[in-house]
């Protein structure tokens, strides 16, 4: 027990220092590590693993939806990114330069990809000459790098990983289906594999992504009550058709503008996942996407038949797909316990002598701590079923989180006080940039995506006429 | 016919023109198309999936050797290159160079990767302690950018995609067969998935990797009898762990320096596939790595029962996870013929008002032209048998040409003629590296890999001693 005391304390009280909470529990449970540069990271196998399971899941959603693979150049003329004035605006200032390259200076200079808008545009534009072209739809994973000054593993880097879908559709309203369609494939990954309940809507004008016309977001609440963008959907009307010069010959024969949308999600979702579900013990892994979804920790180890038993469990489990590990090292059952606990693995089968005579594991489950006796003679069922009712009871934990963090006020001080009280706000607002900005300006507090439009209220800030029902908070 | 013909005449003469020929396959069939930045490729979707498939693969062998997937940043600071003495003069020509980011002029310069090992090695240093940390086995799957002044889509690229792996081990010997099992990995795909016969063995000094102690390679032999490098593994041997400091407590509580090796193969398995394989009529592509494993075309697709018959074969088909296509569009059947043919899909099914009422689909075999009709009652398993078929003649005819295409030669003539002719010599060579720049550069023949020790011949080209027998080739 001293043991496991001395562990838990390792991390900072996630109460009081939140911050240091979380960066204690990515590097102590070997999800990451700084990288050489500043801003980079090192995504190590236990962090990486989350992500696989993540591409996995959305990797089939999208193909689901049409869309196929593809890859694109990580070099781009930096003329393109000019192509596009807002764009240019938003991404200049972060962006990293090639200069030179095969010992000689480059006549153009190369932008590392902040994002790949313009030269998946350039070359749409080459592929698309009719409507039968059309939808275009392509996906790509891979690195981006968006030089920032202030960065947290997972949450912002300078160099991170995700996907990006592009689509170019014929009509204005098949480009806005697809930032709906993909909003709803972001949202139900977040809840059906992450456990993470989000809230959903078009985001303000202020908060748009740079060169669309309408941004959707995804948004999940911290454990601290701060926001974090998951994934965004881009509705980017004929802004970039017009820019690169995307045309298609319609129906009838007359050449038109296409409509482009691109969405995205990224490694900032194992951010999610630790600051949603982390509890002062550490990580607590949905088994959806747990990279160990079950842990075997043999029990006196050395007496007759133990190692033998977990080893026939652990091989019954893997025949039915479950990641299971068997921890059959040199260190106490009690460094195990907390290792694993910490590592937020679901679920713990503890196996030893008296367990065998009895028929049964002992199982301990990290999001209740509750300990059951399951029978050997029925493992694989009674695991699995305790799998999913964990995951179910995640969910649970976690909309209760979340519904909890969301306070409803028309009141512009109890909204700041609640705010900075660890909430989120729903609250009326006019719609204006500077009312948005001054808010902004004087608390940090910035609009996350818009609940419903609703003109028959008063703006919290300004007191003006609202425009919109939206969601306040401080974010990631 | 006409059609056919048309068609067929859009790719040049392999036997004439087989550079030209290559390049027409691959972009008439939608794999892949240049970049706005010279030197750079898009990968499109009927490339990428290829590269998919060879992940699929790939990985999970990697996950059996108890290899674990992470990933290490992009950008390395300049130092860190010029570590290993070799491996800076190997990889400096070619690298881009970040020099300012974030609106800023970088203190340090930035390499984009050519390749990992030192970034990686730096991190292995700090995570290494203890022989318990041992071995140590991180695989990337990611991009690296190689400025190279001529280029060809899949084969040579400013940038490309591939898989890196990197172990550290506690002695040579476990190095070494780390070494020895990735290459077994690596010519085991090839040949169970895309295939491919190789020549495997070791390379020579002259031809090893900037910093290796030896290098391994996997060699192809494309049909106008040129070589192609599919893979490389490299053992490091204490180089790089000096060059980083990766030291590790051995058991006797000594510090040591660590064994490392590293390994890849790239999106050049791609180009592989298309030569090794590809006819005057296109590309075929073996049914365990083909995008579209099967193709079903309608005939007089608007009488009665017919779409509804392909939409049945389809879903039976799919639900036995067969990659099938439907074309259903307005194009002619021989119109499709020729299209599918070209995309070098394995099995053609054809499904009229005939084949129905005779209850079959006439298949026809990508590798043979072969016609067969197959049961409707039993098409599952007919076509599962039928792509077992033609994966195994066409790793057969891929062998007939392989041997073929070898010439044992101690003449030194002889053989220069025979690579002229489209051949690979076997023959002996003395070892020396002045001796093996001589014959690259008269003639731009190179050695491959060596097949045996033996010093009991005289060198092909200088009459010393023999050290090895080698295989000498023209390479892509």
């Amino acid at each position: 027990m001293d043991k496991e005391k001395q562990f838990v304390t390792e991390l900072a009280d996630m109460q009081t220092e939140f911050a240091q909470w979380y960066t204690d529990v990515i590097l102590k449970t070997d999800m990451v590590d700084y990288g050489p540069v500043k801003g980079t990271m090192v995504i190590k196998p236990y962090g990486y693993a989350v992500w696989e399971n993540i591409q996995k899941y959305l990797d089939k959603e999208f193909k689901k939806q049409g869309v196929q693979n593809a890859y694109f150049p990580m070099l781009i003329p930096e003329s393109f990114l000019k192509k596009e004035a807002e764009h240019v605006e938003g991404f200049a200032p972060e962006v990293a330069v090639v200069t030179y390259a095969g010992g000689e200076e480059l006549n153009e200079k190369l932008i590392v990809r902040p994002t790949s808008e313009t030269i998946i545009c350039d070359m749409y534009s080459k592929w698309i000459k009719s409507y039968r072209d059309l939808p275009m739809a392509m996906n790509q994973w891979c690195n981006v790098v968006r030089w920032e000054k202030t960065t947290r593993p997972f949450l912002r880097t300078s160099e991170f990983l995700w996907q990006e879908g592009h689509t170019v559709q014929a009509t204005p309203e098949d480009a806005e289906r697809d930032t709906q369609v993909m909003l709803k494939v972001y949202s139900d990954c977040l809840r059906n594999l992450l456990a993470i309940p989000t809230l959903t809507g078009r985001k303000t004008e202020r908060e748009k992504f740079a060169g669309a016309l309408a941004t959707y977001g995804m948004e999940a609440i911290m454990k601290d009550g701060k926001c974090l963008q998951a994934g965004t959907t881009h509705n980017l009307g004929q802004n970039f058709a017009k820019a690169s010069n995307i045309k298609f010959l319609n129906k009838e024969g007359v050449l038109e503008y296409g409509y482009s949308t691109s969405w995205g999600v990224s490694t900032r979702l194992i951010g999610a996942l630790v600051m949603v579900h982390g509890d002062e013990r550490g990580l607590r892994m949905p088994p959806n996407v747990a990279p160990i979804q079950t842990v075997i920790i043999p029990i006196a180890s050395k007496k007759e038949g133990v190692i033998e038993k977990c080893e026939e469990v652990k091989s019954l489990l893997e025949n039915q797909d479950i990641r299971v590990k068997l921890d059959n090292s040199n260190n106490t059952p009690g460094w195990k316990f907390n290792e694993y606990e910490m590592k937020g693995v679901p679920l713990r089968l503890e196996i030893g002598p008296r367990d065998i005579e009895n028929g049964v594991a002992t199982a301990v489950r990290r999001d209740t701590h509750e300990k059951v006796q399951l029978s050997l003679s029925n493992i694989v069922e009674e695991v699995q079923n305790l799998l999913n009712e964990i995951q179910a009871n995640m969910l649970k934990q976690a909309e209760e989180n979340f519904n909890a963090a969301i306070v409803k006020t028309d009141d512009y001080n109890k909204m700041v006080n609640a705010i900075n009280d660890k909430k989120v706000t729903l609250s009326y607002h006019c719609g204006e940039m500077d009312c948005e900005d001054e808010i902004k300006q004087n608390t940090t507090i910035k609009t996350r995506v818009i609940h419903s439009y609703d003109d028959t209220h008063k703006c919290i800030y300004c007191g003006k006429p609202s425009r919109y029902r939206v969601y306040f908070g401080k974010q990631y």
